[in-house]
């Protein structure tokens, strides 16, 4: 019997440790725990970047990405650009359990929900209104008006007591993003990836650079290869940071437009993170030692 | 002065070889050259997975996804799931140079492409609506109704005169699709990826196979670590098989739903191509040997 283990991106996610804990201690697989974990930080209002209470777009609507992948098989479930529905990770569920296809975009994706009667319901709260329409202003004053930054992704990394791992992701994305754009987290191999064979990793942060280095499947090879979690993350990462600096400026990020984050789990239980900025914590628990505790990632200069 | 090369997936694809070398041999970038190329393709009404005369999905609309990769800062622009027009790359190339985003899909993606003026028409034609309705027959009297198969993406590499190398795929998707599914063509690193530092790939076939694989960014990394643009192609696609093949029947493939095929180019101009079937050709022309040439993947057994 495998020692269970789970991990989530930012503070925020100490509540997806928290459900995600008590299933796998019940002996529910990875994936089941990933799901539910991933509702709850959906559900959370209180959570500006994740589906309830997560920043519009900009043009005041909100719309949720969310991905799951098993590492048994590598099948995934991913939906993007979905209006509507306050827990999108249970579409991307359905999409890897009932379909051939791996990912479902905006109006498909909604109406394949309806089939299922998955729950519609406001994805706006007063306080999501009022962050959109303060940072519209803030725009609208701006000489360059650049884009609202904020896109801290849940991603929950787990590894179950049959030795099955899995990795999730849910994001209202880039506050004041463009309608239809989509970031790292849907895309399988940027935002996330999970392989029985070595881990899973999951990405946060600035979603179209993390997706220029495929970080979370980059993540993943390198354990493959025999690095740690941690060193995994970490020359994932530089490697990205290398080459982006010839071009952009990605070393010691202040901009969110420029920020990274990566989260990954082998094997055995063990977590590796890492971050191009000194403001990425992570919460984590293990069967081993339970109490929750929230690590800051190393920081890559 | 780099001499130039370019390849394309499939026979059909000789009309992309065809135009992007004559833009390169000309001096024109390999990011114009891959999306004029695959904008004859998808004009080409005779080609059924691409632009306009592609198989509409299972509810007789055509929804396409395209994408373009620039090499020199791994930028990327990419849309899914797009109705309405029959130039998917350009909107893609809009992504890229004038949005700080890399994908954008459905509604968003279309009125992004409207504020541009990119014109818009008819995807469907008598031929296509015909092949639709053939197989709508033959998965409604099917026991076992799967879809419709058929998922002939185009995928260009180039490399440009001056060394920059750039990649591009278009494509309707698999026949029948559900609305909204998305394949790995607009996905970066699984349906292409293009790094200068190494050279490009694309894919070609079941999307959620390729996906699984991350299989464009896989090939780009092992060139990137001194296999050869052919050893590339091999070593990637035969790890996919090799750890799908513990779930999945996906060696020698006769169902199109198990059909996987990749082609690289690298640095010099070099290419490479795999398949785990035997029917993957594709169109090559280089400006030492202007010759354009069809050839035959390598088989992985």
């Amino acid at each position: 019997m495998m020692q269970w283990a789970i991990a989530a991106t930012w503070p925020f996610g100490q509540s997806a440790v928290r459900v995600g804990s008590r299933l796998l201690d019940q002996g529910m697989s990875g994936l089941d725990a990933v799901e539910q974990a991933i509702r709850a930080v959906e559900l959370d209002p209180s959570v500006d970047s994740v589906g309830v209470g997560g920043v519009p777009n900009c043009e005041g609507e909100v719309q949720l990405d969310a991905a799951l992948m098993r590492g048994q098989d590598l099948a995934v479930g991913a939906v993007a650009g979905v209006k509507g529905f306050p827990n999108p990770i249970s579409i991307a569920r359905l999409v890897l359990e009932k379909t051939p296809h791996h990912l479902l975009v905006g109006e498909g994706a909604e109406r394949y929900a309806d089939a299922y009667g998955l729950e519609r319901g406001p994805l706006l709260t007063a306080s999501s209104l009022e962050t959109w329409r303060k940072r519209r202003e803030k725009q609208a004053q701006a000489e360059d008006p650049s884009l609202g930054g904020g896109h801290d992704t849940v991603g929950v990394v787990a590894l179950d007591m049959n030795g099955d791992i899995a990795a999730g992701t849910s994001t209202s994305g880039l506050a004041l993003k463009l309608p239809g754009r989509v970031g790292d987290s849907p895309l399988v191999g940027s935002g996330f990836y999970a392989d029985n064979a070595a881990g899973a990793a999951v990405g946060t942060g600035c979603g179209e650079l993390i997706m220029r280095g495929c970080l979370s499947f980059a993540i993943v090879e390198l354990m493959k290869g025999g690095a740690s979690a941690q060193q995994a993350c970490e020359e994932a990462l530089n490697r990205l940071i290398c080459r982006l600096e010839q071009c952009l400026p990605v070393r010691n990020a202040t901009e969110d437009m420029t920020k990274m984050a990566v989260l990954a789990i082998d094997q055995k239980g063990n977590v590796g993170a890492a971050a191009n900025h000194g403001e990425f914590d992570f919460a984590y628990q293990t069967a081993r030692d339970r109490e929750l505790r929230i690590i800051r990632a190393r920081i890559i200069a």
